[in-house]
């Protein structure tokens, strides 16, 4: 009689808190028992709620993106068990589709205050900041950020199958070293934080195990993948992922609706609830076979494309925005791809928050152009011209159009706000002070040095 | 009546010294002099010498490559002089055509030894190996890396306006401070080097000059572009350049046959000399309009394309393989990444020293994914399958092909060589020994700082 | 507050006859009555039923598609009023989305007996078949055409506004006057047919006037677009129709998961029920700004691409299957270049017929090549190789596979049908007699003469 | 040592008449002698003349293109002897490059005049036209149709093996029973012509035996495919083309920088000379083991690409333009979706003949869209909006710009001419009346049937 509905192994609430529905859980670790059951072949959707399970409103203020609880993210739904999968195989999970919650067509892409979160521009950008899209079918939009609208390249940003205890092991050793040495003055990595923690339906035994010991969800790791936060691992994308635990015990979340390469506020992406459509195979032995040691994929073939003409294109280097020449930084060179977009739309009336909340969430190629001309790595950014209603192509002096504002916290005004910009000296900058940052740091370093 | 022929305003020989050849330079320096004029919205042929002036010959030995004289590189055509250009204008540069030379119909990618030039792998991979590569229309294939075949992303490596003496100035000051400042076991940037110099029709005081102020073309920089080796700037691409001097003095070169994202070797494109066609604009007051601090460009529309489902991606994080982690580093990333592609190909009886090599040169695609989830970076590189005369997907177990050999220097034998990679010792690594290494590097900093 | 829903303008049931539905109707007439009302800006919801409004089976046997009412098609949705739109205007139909229904997820590709309904190939494949497809989210696949899957390129295959009283008298006439002259032993066109006309919530009176002169949805009309089975009007297109009547009456139906250039099965798309989501523009005095006289369209940036050398193309030319030249006939090239690619992929173990319906389904691509050089027309078909699990490139010989059945009427077998083919007799062909048939095209005659 | 120079097997001179070099034929026949041998598995260069050998200037006048020499054409290159070839083997030819001769960087599209050659519009646009096209690198544009500027889809119109003695006499049998029946008002194909046949290097016997059976080059034929004008069939692309006799006898020829799908004005390809660059490859046994009839073929993975959103797509039905409906007809469709696409360009200020030029040979597609709806065929034609320099896009009112003339025979006005256009009548038609015209057709049929 062929396919009549396909099997549904994880519906969520969006009404209900995320820490009260036993198929979500924040943290990585072996013990969180199985959400669910499914068949080696087996197509199956797993609906997801927003990776901060939803604390942020479709409103104009951005105080729920500054007072965000960071503690709580990411809430993924999983784990679960595929039969026959055993550590050593590799499972294939192809991404059949990805589609929002049909009564919640929209989501949010966020700037984070520098001190509680921050971002990749956060020195520059220190204020929190949001912008709320629409979706109407295939294509998104914002009345914070006018005249754009793209079809979303839609993925989840978080998939992976949960780690051993030995490859957990390995993880927090790892971290645990970096934010011991740590001598930046911010947080660089996040260890294992008991509170908040969401083990799904374990056992409080267990979920104290999982608070002390669980990795956090936000780097992506090189063992299992979570959150790589790749915009082309869309729909119709096969991912080979190794498999640590009988079971496989696998985990998916974080969905995005768009994300540019990089997605560089950090709550970057299009961020929304919505429902992943997988099919799962094992492949026994997969990663002796394939010599695997971190996830591969294959993308689909439905991404948007424009033309490589279409794409106007940033180059930026490893000399940062005070003139410091830094040695084959990627990190800083990309850091200047951005901040070259940033001037150049700037000319048609955008603010700098605007630019850098959409540089985010559109689908902005980011590449690796030159990466051993000494001492300059080489990086480029390219921006599709046809998401604007306006063209942006460089014909000469740009006209400003009226373009509105994001959405900022209580009493933060864009004004204020643009006047700062990659050029000009920053006045405000958050409740923090130098200190007390500090202390945020020292207080890491303590935490994993069990001091 | 029409057009008849396009002038050529700069004809090279193959078989005169590059050092002998009035319209080659090998120095950014305002002073040099034009090789040429060319009008405002003319097209015009540009022939290039290859990068290293001719030191690479088509053969079986690396021992060109152990032993090139990186004080000679680059060998640029020009500068010439774009009528009624003037400083704060932009120079619109459309590459109508690039095609190497019909009685040169072949190029060479290396790598070089980690003592002289080195390369982004060199710690891993660190002796000079060579592959040439045969041109058969828009077709490339090699005798030194077997079962790829694939069209030419056809790119001048280096175009750019002549720095002004200002900007030559803060180069020189930003670099020196860097080699000052340098405490890694390794050269992190080149100051000027009278050895060798050419600055083509100079008078001896003119050259003079160049050789102690002029800039080594090595890097791009931010200011003018210069060796960005930005794979996609190919046929019919538009470049936005600055101008920093009346005339402009636009010198090109560096062609390549084809590139990777990150050219990683270092002299990983397909290095070659050809022709370059070329129309100019000149719009005036650019830089201004534009609000350019860098170049900015639009790829042409004649890129070869697979579809986004036939390139194989993997993925890698910062995490190096001595099982590091490294906070927010997409260097460390990247290269990660490569090493997984090597690992992966491995399997298919290529030697690593062929990947490390295939991978510099063919069209692979490297991406940031993510680079705001501390402490990890993740970037991707996609691998076009269809440049492989077999199947490369991840479908099993893979069977070992007879691969050959890739070049080395005399003496080394490939068995010796891939017994290294990236899992296990080294037991080469070329004749200077870590003292003499230290010592390069002190005269480096010597020089900068003029003591 | 933002987006919470999109309005549904349209919804249908599955369960309920489409003739007792209210906002369907299966004729262009300008006095259907308005099915509801769209704002001029808006993007709505509208539900539709697959084009035979229920009449197919999920299930192995073609006895439907044989006897299948073509009086009751296609079951449309609407007419819709958009506000403001007027004669003269264009309405810009923007295709924000089309998917299937959720409970719903699969269709079907028909070949219709030669003698109800036919298709492009009906005298080399007479007998009626059929296949499911199953869908998961963005991919199909099929029992009864194993070893292929693809994404949809998801479209309506009609849409248009309704007629106004004069152009629907031009229609009349002008295919009134085919079929007066018609001297080919099939049916040429299909006149105002009273039986099982359903015109929405129209009166008894009003029926009946529409069942005496509306006309047919058959054929897509130069004027108003209607059933062009436009592969790519699919998801992102922006189409622009011109308005005849006050308010537009925009209808829309005929959802296809899937469709091959040509359709060429004639029920050859994956025929489905679903939802299309639409955004509505009116452009006041578009017909004239535009100097327009059919619709036209641009295409979304989202079609699966495979890159063009996936794609195995055939060549055909206007000398049919028995050697007969004929004069720069277009037709007969396409003919001739499907019958090349069904012997092609025959010698896999596909039987003519699976070959026939994938080739009506699958996102093939069919361009018009040369159609200057006497006498031959020639044509070309590209096939996907992508959606193949198997190599299909021409390689040499082909080794077959089990590729089971396409579903038939009850009592034929495959194996009796698959002896016929392009290159042999036809022992069977259906119900109806020569005779017979040369009645139903002189019953035609009859009916347009008014004798 | 590698590749150093590739082996040219045709040089031709632009400058001596094509009928005296040995190396060029125009008609097809096995008894013309070899011009050369190429290795199996070879790549050699061989050059081409344009397809009327020279007949037509880089001038303003149309009056060459009027009085064409259409027995003369087309001038190929070859026959060469393929080693190993066999009667019953596949040619594989890969098509290494294709470049127009580096002194000669101009082409011509051409419009004939009715009575002499024709074109797919001719009754509606009669009179000769010329575009001349100037060539910098990849890309071309013409002092007669400004404003548009594109990339070459560079390619061989005519390619092919020789066909056999009897493959020859089903040619002959075939058209010359078209002919016979031919009631027409226009010649429908054209029978053996020994005025100016050039036949190589053979003897005056051969020679005289090529003029009285040898088959005109003019069509594409299913048996061996020749003059298939497939657009794609570019750089890169892989054609499988039947050998019909000993050594294959393979000829090429008819080179165009850029053609539009359907080569609508006949000469309508941008003609050039140049140089093809082809690899051989003998698949023995081919025929049986691929199944084949006619050719295929793999495109190149080279070509431009716009992105689909970039194609304005214009669609056309099998109405004529005088109001009558004909069945299923794809020939007037595409006739019919030309003609809309010539008058919305129309209201930018170009001339009919302009576009009419235009769209034979920019890289519109050309689209079989549906085929079964009856009566009504549907055809698309997408015209890539980025080969304009102003924006073409459907927003309102076209604003004329100053587009001059291409060029026309002497005495003849573009006022004149463009009064007339697809709705009005046509006060011109050159030299024949309808009495002589008919006097040709029944030449036609005379010399076929013998009488």
């Amino acid at each position: 009689m062929g396919l009549t509905e396909i099997r549904n192994v994880c519906e969520v609430s969006l009404n209900i808190p995320a820490e009260k529905q036993e198929k979500l859980h924040n943290r990585w670790h072996p013990d969180i028992p199985f959400a669910g059951t499914i068949k080696n072949g087996e197509t199956v959707k797993i609906e997801c709620v927003d990776w901060t399970g939803g604390q942020i409103g479709n409103n104009n203020s951005a105080d729920d993106m500054k007072n965000v609880d960071l503690t709580r993210i990411h809430y993924l739904s999983g784990p679960f068990e595929i039969e026959t999968a055993e550590p050593g195989d590799v499972l294939l999970v192809e991404i059949m589709d990805v589609q929002p919650h049909d009564k919640h067509p929209w989501g949010f892409t966020g700037i984070f205050d520098k001190n509680n979160g921050g971002g990749f521009l956060d020195e520059i950008y220190p204020t929190a900041a949001k912008a709320i899209w629409d979706f109407e079918g295939i294509y998104c939009s914002s009345r914070h950020i006018p005249h754009v609208k793209f079809p979303g390249l839609i993925h989840p940003g978080i998939l992976g199958c949960a780690p051993s205890a030995e490859v957990l092991a390995t993880w927090n050793k790892r971290e645990g070293e970096l934010i011991a040495a740590n001598k930046l003055d911010r947080i660089v990595a996040q260890p294992p934080e008991p509170e908040n923690v969401h083990a799904g339906s374990a056992s409080e035994d267990i979920k104290a195990k999982v608070g002390r010991e669980g990795a956090r969800t936000i780097p992506g790791r090189p063992e299992h993948g979570g959150n790589c936060d790749i915009k082309n691992l869309s729909r119709g994308s096969k991912v080979y992922l190794p498999v640590h635990v009988k079971g496989a015990k696998f985990s998916v979340g974080d969905l995005h609706f768009s994300q540019g390469d990089g997605e560089i506020s950090f709550c970057g992406a299009i961020e929304m609830s919505g429902i992943v459509t997988i099919n799962f195979k094992v492949m026994k032995n997969g990663i002796a076979d394939l010599g695997m040691k971190s996830p591969i994929y294959l993308p689909g073939p439905v991404e948007p494309h424009y033309g490589p003409g279409r794409y106007l294109t940033f180059e930026g280097f490893s000399v940062d925005e005070h003139g410091k020449q830094h040695y084959m930084d990627v990190t800083v060179a990309y850091r200047q791809t951005i901040l070259r977009c940033i001037e150049y739309l700037r000319r048609f009336g955008y603010s700098d928050y605007q630019v850098y909340l959409l540089l985010s969430c559109a689908p902005v190629q980011g590449h690796v152009a030159g990466i051993v001309d000494i001492p300059n790595a080489c990086t480029t950014l390219g921006l599709p011209m046809d998401i604007f209603d306006f063209d942006i192509s460089p014909t000469g002096p740009a006209k400003k159009l009226d373009m509105g504002s994001c959405a900022f916290e209580t009493g933060v005004k864009e004004g204020k706000v643009t006047s700062g910009g990659a050029n000009s000296e920053h006045s405000f900058g958050g409740g923090l002070t130098f200190k007390e940052k500090t202390n945020v740091v020292e207080n890491l370093k303590e935490k994993v040095m069990g001091s």
